[in-house]
């Protein structure tokens, strides 16, 4: 359900790939993944799509239509479509295990292959691990926001496209939520499927009873009545009173859902209402609209609601849908490199990144270093693959899942609150002393 | 490459249909899907991605895999899920081409269908709609900023996985960019493939000369070098004591690309160092972080650049990662239906959309009226799909690009502006009438 076509890339990687090649250029080149600066309304990333990118890197190859196609284009000269054919990925991957927290500027992957191989992986790698981390990140202020609260992802209708909702259900569910409403998502990634019911069905009824006593029959283990299609206090009305009746015939109404207007008021009202029918246990769950601040909000008047849907806000992380992330050529031919573009340097050679914790288990501080600097802390790139192989543990959804929830227990409280703050990452004597001698030989 | 399961949807899409098949109920029901409202950043949209529903609705159905998953699933009874093996879409849809200017509450496509056909394809109509119209729309605003200039989509990268930068790349030439740099888009859809040089094969030689000269002995055609790796202004120098060189080898730089910096002061210093070495045909493509505001200011500033690459601004549409819009039941066996949440009420119905124009040709304002209402103005929406077979003539990506291209051409001098205005759209009286009867009914 996830591509992996290498055309899934930019045409001049090819086109670099050919000039590598008549150039004979295939020694090991060093690039490294990384967040360059986080936006003011994140103070923290959860790094996410690790297994999505291993997989990539372990089925790239050309079939035979992708040849086929290439040598029709006229864009790349016939041989060297034809060397693609045995293009494999044969090098080396460290990593941010998946749910790691991670700052700006700091490393979250390093590929270490033959130049070719590094380069062309460049557009999906980062098209894989961008997008999951943008909306694992999202979805841990949703987390943050709820405490205790049933977080369930709404939101594959207006994410972008279907690999978008599918792969931001496993992002999310990453960073602690406890489901999705998507069914191809609970199939490829075994995450929980939530579902309760649409308007349209109430509408298709002549009247809210009906249509709630049909829904009734067959959901008989977990029923939820969305009330709000009319009004939503009468709604609340006619499930205190249906809920009896179905209690004889052996169906628990589990919850009720809202879906518009004043939420807070509205859960204060319906609460009322189902407690004084004598209906205590049945839950109240809140959409339409809703993400990390109007979550927090909810939960700060106090409001009785035991769970929301999140749609749209999480699935394209509306308030930052893009972060500011490259994969950049550290080292070739074993000479570190720098880019120096303005605003864009990046720092040369490869690095560790080193994290230090307070007494109380709170993060502290990271260190940026070269992978070959001594420094204090518990170091966060770890080996993935050697020789183009998968080494043995890498981490599935559940272990990410709860690395996830450890790590968002070790945010510092200034970093637990929606307004960001920054956590101290320092650069290491030796990288600065790097760059200072990369810019000095090239002039700049 | 654009995914087709039948599980792309909600869970409470097949709860629903339980629902419906325990209570036998399959008249016929009209949903109408539309864009509530725009945001103030939009004065209007693009439509796209009908092509996209219409292939999905074409080719719905269960396979066995999916069958077997869904019954081991637990959410759904056996029988239930035995009786999806023979699901088809029969029904009829209407829509707006792609490539049409829609605006606030407009039906842009309506599905008429069995209840639980109408009623599954829902989130994934949505998903494919919504996404290429969002993407569509912001391509047009850059389309309109910068006009003769070259466009490209250059956003893979960061957008939000794989069908999201293929449907990215498909939506924007739609709207008017000359291409894309993705490879499996350009193979998709037969959208021209652009591609330039990345950094990092610059910085993998030890200085830009010998790469600029590498890579143009396999882009002798199209040869556009990157300059900003150390220092632009230098890497211009660089390319205009080349450029001669490589003439006597019959390879013509066509373009210089800068990436970094004040690209407006770039751009001036370049041209000036290009005109000056006699290279007056070399062209200046800009990209980095672009979106139709910077564009629009470099093209008021008098930058010399030619040519623009569009990336995570496009592919995400940044500012409007997202659009309000729904899919709603407005009939079920031959009766109008409201929905009527607070915020959220619809129009009942099966709707029309009729345009009028200026007599210069500039939209002059729209009614939204009954299907039945005869009204002045061009109807919008257009049969193309009936009893599940869809009609000859549907248009083509080129016949959409040239319809949204004319389209662009039509707007009203006030919307052409970046800061959104609004077309006036009317409900028609017997529109207006029949929402009141309904409420009335309802007791509203």
């Amino acid at each position: 359900m996830i591509e992996q076509s290498p055309l899934l890339t930019d045409a001049y990687e090819l086109s670099m790939l050919e000039a590598y090649r008549a150039h004979g250029m295939a020694d090991v080149a060093v690039f490294e993944l990384f967040f360059r600066k986080l936006p003011p309304q994140r103070g923290f990333l959860l790094v996410a799509g690790l297994a999505q990118a291993v997989a990539y890197l372990q089925e790239l190859r050309f079939g035979a239509q992708e040849l086929e196609w290439l040598a029709a284009s006229g864009l790349f000269a016939a041989d060297f479509v034809a060397s693609l054919a045995g293009f494999r990925f044969t090098g080396d991957v460290d990593a941010m295990p998946e749910g790691t927290l991670v700052f700006a500027d700091e490393p979250v992957l390093r590929v270490t292959a033959p130049l070719p191989q590094a380069q062309l992986v460049e557009t999906r790698l980062l098209n894989l691990i961008h997008f999951q981390t943008v909306i694992a990140s999202k979805a841990a202020r949703v987390v943050l926001a709820a405490p205790g609260r049933q977080l369930v992802d709404f939101g594959l209708r207006r994410a972008h496209g279907a690999e978008a909702g599918l792969l931001a259900a496993r992002a999310s569910y990453l960073a602690g939520f406890g489901g999705t409403a998507t069914l191809q998502a609970s199939r490829a990634f075994g995450i929980p499927a939530v579902g309760t019911m649409a308007h349209s069905f109430v509408q298709a009824h002549d009247d809210e009873a009906t249509a709630f006593a049909r829904f009734a029959q067959v959901r008989p283990r977990a029923l939820t009545l969305l009330i709000d299609t009319y009004d939503t206090e009468r709604g609340a009305g006619i499930v205190a009173a249906l809920a009896p009746r179905l209690a004889a015939e052996g169906i628990t109404v589990s919850a009720v859902r809202l879906d518009s207007g004043d939420l807070a008021a509205h859960a204060c009202a319906v609460r009322a209402i189902l407690d004084h029918a004598g209906q205590p246990n049945i839950h109240i769950f809140a959409s339409g609209g809703l993400d990390e601040y109007s979550v927090q909000a909810l939960c700060a008047a106090g409001a009785p609601i035991d769970g929301f849907g999140i749609g749209t806000a999480l699935t394209t992380s509306s308030d930052v849908p893009a972060l500011d992330c490259a994969y950049k050529l550290q080292e070739y031919a074993g000479k570190p490199r720098r880019k120096h573009s303005e605003g864009k340097a990046t720092w040369p050679g490869r690095k560790q990144v080193y994290r230090r914790y307070a007494p109380d288990g709170a993060i502290a501080g990271d260190i940026v270093a070269l992978r070959d600097e001594q420094m204090p802390g518990e170091p966060l790139l770890h080996p993935v693959i050697r020789g183009g192989k998968v080494l043995p543990g890498l981490p599935g959804l559940a272990e990410a899942r709860a690395r996830a929830a450890a790590a968002l227990a070790q945010l510092p409280a200034p970093l637990r609150r929606l307004e960001a703050a920054a956590v101290p990452v320092e650069i290491s004597p030796g990288l600065r002393a790097l760059a200072a001698r990369l810019d000095q030989e090239m002039g700049l």
